[in-house]
Order: structure tokens, then sequence, then C-alpha cells
């Protein structure tokens, strides 16, 4: 069987990544994790972020990949030095894959990023973008409440406009063409936001970036091996099932739950 | 030196019942201890809140407790049985005396309880409640954006309105009088929901139930030993330090902050 190519995210978001990739590459094996029992990680501090990312890179290197795709933005932003210390092979995060299509997008170099708390803080996507296009303004603005109202299923609810406003009106005088949805959950609220932002801007998807990216790095086969994707959660199966069946169509299977050895130590 | 009081929260919350308690037991040192990585516990699924809930309360264990509080509404509802069998100090959780304030105060037996969705899946209001007060009539409803919403501090915005309306229009036809806030961050929200509840409802506050019930386990004493209060958490230190201003009106000191051994297996 061929060497899986193996995700992690922070929860169930990741799977609009797994969903690119798969759509790309057809003939590969995917191992997916999702971190669903301490989801989200976006409030976590920088620390906390690393150390869980560790851990959720070693469930899967132990699992033989190819190749580590880091399809958390806060993990990417935060942890992949990191991660890059643990193995020899690639780890591909999804910071500098959307920074390029985001420089490729724009016309006048204003750029806009929306994320979590931990990937606004990190200025990840500030300094990918900058190492690419120096001449780029950009203008980032955490949208914490983003994730919990998709957790909430409230796609098109009127709180979440209300919500969604508040934050984008922070981009109101910027100019901006382009807009970095730095977040995997962020796309399921991709039409509001296109709305919100009057269909004038580009809006950058992590899962595109990172598929788009990793046609570089990965030749396209067409195998006539059978394929099996696998898929692990910390917690909720059942209720991942469900979110994955409305991202992807189908239910994932099989989805196995994973746990922890866990004390705490001062 | 006294032993302590342990009281453990999935977060900051809990340092409401922290205040109710350190106000009706000025005496006593309290341990406190907030889950602030893996915050909330209300999503999660039974068995992993029930996990993280012997890891705490081992911890404080350790730390040679006397009684163990349980602050958060999730762990109270699903793990208490199972904290029991790791010691023989008493546990309190805050359901029983959040159920007993309950039935004291409802004059037509109609009451109603909100809290996160681990703690209305559990039902375990309806069995205490229903354990005093067999004919009461319970209306429940689980309300998973009032956490997000404290935690971004929107207390008296726009958006927490239309949410907590949108939520509480359940008990519009119920005739309640009596509303269990039956979450530690709800209290930051009391004013906000007694003003759409227009004032007619008693609101229920588990902090001030578990200090009312914990009267009859401890004498109040009036002790000229010092008093030394201790606060850890899992993460975060300066944000809960932050919030901790807010509810106790000075920051909590010393925090320190606990790290777990963790690695996954299947």
């Amino acid at each position: 069987m061929k060497q899986p190519i193996g995700i992690f995210d922070s929860g169930v978001g990741g799977l609009t990544v797994y969903k690119a990739i798969k759509r790309a590459f057809p003939a590969e094996n995917i191992i997916y994790f999702g971190d669903t029992a301490r989801v989200p990680y976006g409030p976590k501090s920088e620390n906390t972020i690393i150390e869980y990312s560790i851990q959720n890179a070693r469930f899967l290197l132990q699992k033989d990949i190819k190749i580590l795709v880091v399809a958390c933005n806060t993990s990417s932003a935060v942890a992949l030095q990191e991660l890059e210390k643990l193995t020899d092979i690639p780890i591909i995060g999804v910071i500098k894959p959307g920074s390029k299509l985001a420089t490729d997008s724009t016309h006048n170099n204003h750029i806009g990023v929306i994320g979590t708390e931990g990937t606004i803080r990190s200025e990840a996507y500030n300094k990918a973008i900058k190492s690419i296009l120096p001449e780029a303004e950009i203008f980032s603005c955490a949208c914490p409440l983003f994730v919990p109202l998709v957790e909430e299923g409230w796609l098109n609810h009127p709180v979440s406009r209300i919500v969604a406003e508040e934050y984008l009106n922070f981009f109101k005088d910027k100019e901006i063409d382009t807009l970095v949805l730095g977040c995997t959950h962020y796309p399921l609220l991709k039409s509001l936001i296109d709305e919100i932002m009057e269909h004038k801007v580009k809006l950058i998807d992590s899962a595109d970036a990172i598929a788009l990216h990793l046609k570089t790095l990965l030749p396209v086969e067409s195998s006539t091996e059978p394929v099996m994707d696998r898929f692990y959660v910390s917690d909720n199966e059942a209720k991942f099932s469900q979110i994955a069946e409305y991202i992807l169509g189908v239910q994932p299977t099989p989805i196995k739950r994973v746990r922890l050895y866990e004390s705490w130590f001062e």
C-alpha cells in the first residue's frame, strides 16, 4: 500500500483541506486527524498550540506518512518550525500557500487577513506575504466568534450576519482587493462574507491554496491500487461524522476515536 | 496550615463560585484549578468530560484538600459519580444545590434550566429537581453561544441580546417563575437575561447555591491564621488574570500554569 498523506486540524474544519487534496490527488491514501476534544486552538497560548501540534504530528508520523499537511491555520502560524524538528518528511502549513495565492491575486497590493486570535497575534500571514511581496499593505483582524457560529451551524443566521458585519467593518476604508480566509472554518461562511464585502474582494481559501501547492511537491498519479482513507478524532465521532457529511457530501469512514495518556504536572 | 478547599472549573467562569465561597468562608484556604487549555467542556462527549474531570480532581487531591467543589456545571452533570470513586472526602457539584434553590424559589412549579449542550443532554437538573419536587415541570434549553460571547467580552453587545432573545424565546409560553443559570459563565449575562425575561423570573446562580450548601457541611470559622489561596490554570495565565480581575475586582495571585503529560493512543 502506498505511503499516505497525513493531515491534522484542530477539528472538523480541516476537512475542507482534505476535500481539496482528495480532489487533486484521487489516487493517494490520506489519514486525517481532527483534535475535536481540544478544539478550538485559536484562543490558546502559543506554548499550548505548539504542544498540541507536536502530539498530533507524532500520532500521524507513527502511521508512516510521506507528507504532513497542517490544515489548522493557528497551528501553521505558530508551530510549524517546531514540527519541522520532528521529522525529515515535508511539512506543509496553510500560511505560505495562502499567502502566495493572495499575492498572485492582488492588483493594488492591499491585502486583508482574517483569522483566529492566535493566527492574527502571530503575524504569520504578514511575514509570509511581505516576504513574497514587500510592497504589500496588510490589514488583519481576528474574528473569534466565527468558529463557534460555524460549529453552531448558524451559517445563514441573522446573528452571523451582524457579527460578520461588525468584524468586517474594519476593512471598510482599507481598499483591499483580496481577503485571506485564514481559518479552516471560514470557507463555510464564504457566501456571507462575499456578500458583506459587496462581491468586490477576491476571497482566498486555504484549502484551494494548499492543494495547488501540493502539486509542486507530489506527482498526480493515476493508480489502480485501491485507495483507503482513514479518519481519527479525539472526541465526538458522531458529531464529526455529521458536519463531515455537510462538507464532503458523504459520511467519511472509518472514523476512530483516539485517546490521550494525560496527567497534570507543575 | 489548614487543609484547603479545592475547586475546579473548565476555565475562568468558576471564579464566580470561588468568590461566593470566599465571601462565606473568609478564613479558609482555597485552591482553584481552571482547565483553560481545554475549555469549553460543554460541547464535548460524556467520555471526554469524565476523563478531564478525573484528571483535574486528581491534581487537586494531591494538594491535600478536604472538600472538592466541582464548579463546572457540565462536569457536575456528567462526571460526579465517577469522581466519587476517587476519594472519601466530600465532593460537591453545582447541580444539587442549584436544584434545591430552584425548588425553594418556585411558586408555580414551572422551572426553566439553561446550560451547555453537555449539561442539558445529561438531564441532570431535571433528575435533581424532580427528586426534590416530583410535581415540577421542567423546561430546558441549551445555549451554546453564551460561553463564546462571554469569553469575547460582549456582555452588553447587541449581538448577545439577539442571541439571548433567540434562545430564551423558547420559554415564552412556558410560564416559568424560576430559571436556573446552569453554567458558570451565565451569571455574567445576568442583567441581560433578567431584562429579556422582563424581570418576572427568579434567576438561580450556581455560585450562591453552592456557597449556601457548603454552610451545611463546613463550620464558618474566624481564624487568626494567615489565609493563602492559590490559582492554577492549564493555559493563558495573563488572560485568566484579566477576566479574573473583572469577576473578583482584584487580580488573583499567585497564578501558576500546569501542564499535561500527553500522547495519543488508539
